[in-house]
């Protein structure tokens, strides 16, 4: 996972041995654009290549890309011109580039391919590379590929496959390097000089107990600074964070961030070292579900631009299905006045205002207490407080708001409405920072995403709320009898 | 850094010197729960103690924590016992601590300090923690403290700020270990031995050319496992990822994604090595960026519960005010229909339903967009594709929920108010999905955040839509006359 090169430089390295009008055409396409993206012209040059069948074309095109924007060059091109891609640069489609592939694209291409392909494929990965695309198969075809791998890989990757999914068991690489207590600095480097078919992805050494059960851990820059002579006990750092093998891959990573982590070593349920995880697959994983909130929040589902379209369809549909049942709601109150919208147009014209701003303010405040919760800033010590705070947020928000929109409406219809269209403005504002807190905060009490369900909650009290507060004060005010 | 310890484990190994009743009531009282937070009670344990004066007792329960509990018991505490409790703590308070502490709470505690006594606190720190406080500070108080600071620290951080906010020049160690091309390893590892002032945060080694640019980069695994007599330049990786001083940290996290690493050297100008970024920094700000998306795009500005109230306020309202703005322009069409729900108030009942379902959906779309944005998905390439890709999604969503609400509003009031109704949702839904991309697209193009001013577009988009297609179709359709 280690080994990747800067395209920049290999581009530089790219052996001249034939100049002709060809490589002359390259020099002019710059690949890369300022922010590490695939350039149109590149993408567009491939594309003509493939068009025109000029494979040899499109593999010197390819050839000095980085394997991620190998795969990023695959899910660039439109779906159906994959295949003649794929084919055109079978050589330099390796371990590495498949496990970069977005798992849609990828299914796409390996639908056609037999289970001994896709077995060899993940023979050239890591392990935990394939196990991140041998999880995302249906079971049947898991299975057929399973059984073309060799006995060793296979034992592996189902070892990792009875771990749930997201956790530390299936994150986990299963090379590293674990030496016993009692040995020397000197013992250490000569054992990881002569044993050649030791993995070199490891930062750290973990020194273990008979039982295998991890006791340290030693830095790599401390034992280079170390004579030869010193027990590796005196170097080791006792303390150390264990990651349990069932561990939520989130939970991994608020440890990676709160204690600084550059590896950690994965025990098992009896508390033995089984595998390490490093900060690069963390940063990997943060990366995946950064998005993943504002994604939940609105209801967009796994919200990847790759999905087949079915599936895009049917995880939103029912979101939308949801917010047409919170909307009915707030019809069913707007009903209720009717005979009231009838005497004034105008309250029909302002409603949705009050409604509007209670919405972004509700979303406002969840959006807040939704991070918070994620951060662990939000605990039971200072839920009150951080609801008495937002509420006061809330008031000053509903005061100003409240002001212009009464002001407003009192110069253009009647000063009433204007009285009328405020208090319901700063009731609605109030409202939304109140729900905006507690909605996501029970949620989470009851172990439940609060990023998920609570707009479609926060929306429906905000809305209700807002044609409630604004249409009844209108009513009992005395502006429609 | 990274010498941080596992307070599960200190806890163990506190010293069982003096065994009373105080400690019989510590060991009752777990501080973490099994998510990792301060649990209620500790938290309740500690407030009673500084409550009652017994500084002792505080230090006895605070003293096991890890500094960034210690600094999360600070932020957990209401800030008008936060004093209290510094005082109580204040040997424990050190630099890792105030380092991890929230930067309102920090600036809080601080306000009473004198600029000797944050020098002093800075000096304790790592120079990326000391230029992340100090940065945070306004110009007076940030000039106070530098003339404090001892001339070397000042100048190593007065460095540091010259770079611009949130670059890789704010976020780089300056200790690293850089060598020379033609040594060997034996004479690598002789230095690192030799030299007790290096820094032990190291990954791996640079290696540079006499004007001090990077030639290679070697991991301090290959060191360990390569025989003393070989050249250092043959162990060496000579592609690498150099990192401009000047380069946004969140380009940065992105290459680090990229290419899986642990650590980078940056460059200046020169392309001289003046500094190395770790994964562990890396991981602390993707978490803190991971969120950002979200409290953007709802207008939650910096969205921290620790926040003066009147700056919250501040950032919220403008937001608040200027959905005020897109609300009006929602009524003004509504304005424009008044005499057609004077005639038949039903209209005026399931108008919302129509701008709410298309608010969702742009939501939604909008999301996808920001989020493939953000993760180089979305290019010049595949713009005009995953534009045509939404529109289908939009065009399924809105075909179902149309003949969802169609055929209820057929039902209950009349059939023609149902068609009216279907055909007003199917094009909002599509407006919504052509917004809900362009939108975004336009401002990344313009250099803009995508996140911030979208949502406030979209949203007036199809509210505008959604009452204007609604209302003139019942108008268009002889519904109302």
């Amino acid at each position: 996972m280690t080994n990747r090169e800067d395209p920049t430089l290999l581009e530089e390295r790219r052996p001249e041995d034939e100049v002709g009008e060809e490589d002359v055409r390259e020099a002019e396409i710059e690949h890369l654009d300022e922010d590490d993206r695939l350039t149109r012209e590149f993408v567009e040059a491939v594309r003509d290549a493939v068009y025109e069948g000029d494979e040899e074309r499109v593999q010197e095109l390819v050839e000095p890309l980085h394997p991620a924007d190998i795969a990023d060059l695959v899910e660039l091109v439109p779906a159906e011109e994959r295949p003649a891609l794929g084919k055109a640069i079978a050589e330099l489609m390796t371990g590495e580039v498949i496990s970069e592939l977005n798992e849609h694209v990828r299914d796409e291409l390996f639908e056609d391919l037999s289970a001994d392909a896709v077995a060899q494929i993940a023979e050239q990965m890591e392990t935990d590379d394939a196990v991140a695309m041998i999880e995302d198969m249906e079971e049947a075809e898991q299975r057929a590929v399973l059984a073309e791998l060799d006995p060793e890989d296979r034992a592996a990757i189902e070892d990792a496959l009875s771990f749930p999914e997201e956790s530390a068991g299936r994150l986990m690489q299963r090379d590293l390097v674990a030496v016993p207590e009692h040995i020397t600095v000197g013992n250490l480097i000569d054992y990881l000089r002569d044993n050649a078919d030791l993995t070199t992805e490891f930062w750290e050494v973990f020194v273990v107990d008979p039982a295998h059960r991890p006791v340290g851990t030693c830095q790599l820059s401390w034992i280079l600074r170390t004579p030869r002579s010193v027990p590796i006990a005196d170097v080791m750092k006792r303390d150390q964070t264990l990651i349990p093998a069932t561990m939520d891959q989130e939970e991994v990573a608020l440890r990676f961030q709160k204690y600084a982590l550059i590896s950690a070593a994965v025990v098992d349920a009896g508390g033995r070292l089984i595998g390490q995880i490093t900060a690069d697959d963390i940063v990997h994983i943060i990366q995946e579900e950064a998005g993943e909130d504002a994604l939940l929040m609105s209801g967009a589902g796994e919200g990847d631009i790759n999905q087949p379209i079915r599936q895009s369809y049917s995880e939103r549909v029912r979101w939308l299905i949801a917010n047409l049942g919170t909307a009915l709601i707030a019809s069913l109150i707007i009903a209720m006045f009717g005979a009231a919208i009838e005497k004034l147009v105008a309250l029909a014209v302002l409603m949705p205002i009050v409604a509007s701003i209670g919405g972004n303010a509700g979303t406002q405040t969840m959006a807040v207490a939704v991070r918070a919760l994620a951060m662990n800033q939000l605990t039971q010590s200072n839920t009150v407080r951080v609801l008495w705070r937002e509420m006061r947020v809330a008031m000053l928000n509903g005061v100003t708001v409240a002001a212009l929109i009464g002001g407003a409406t009192a110069f253009i219809f009647q000063p009433m409405l204007g009285v009328v269209i405020a208090v319901a403005v700063v009731i609605n504002i109030i409202t939304a920072g109140l729900a905006g807190v507690a909605v996501p905060v029970i949620f989470d009490r009851l172990d439940q995403d609060p990023a998920v369900a609570s707009s479609v909650f926060v929306t429906m009290i905000t809305d209700s709320m807002g044609f409630f507060a604004f249409l009844g004060l209108a009513v009992a005010s005395g502006l429609v009898s």
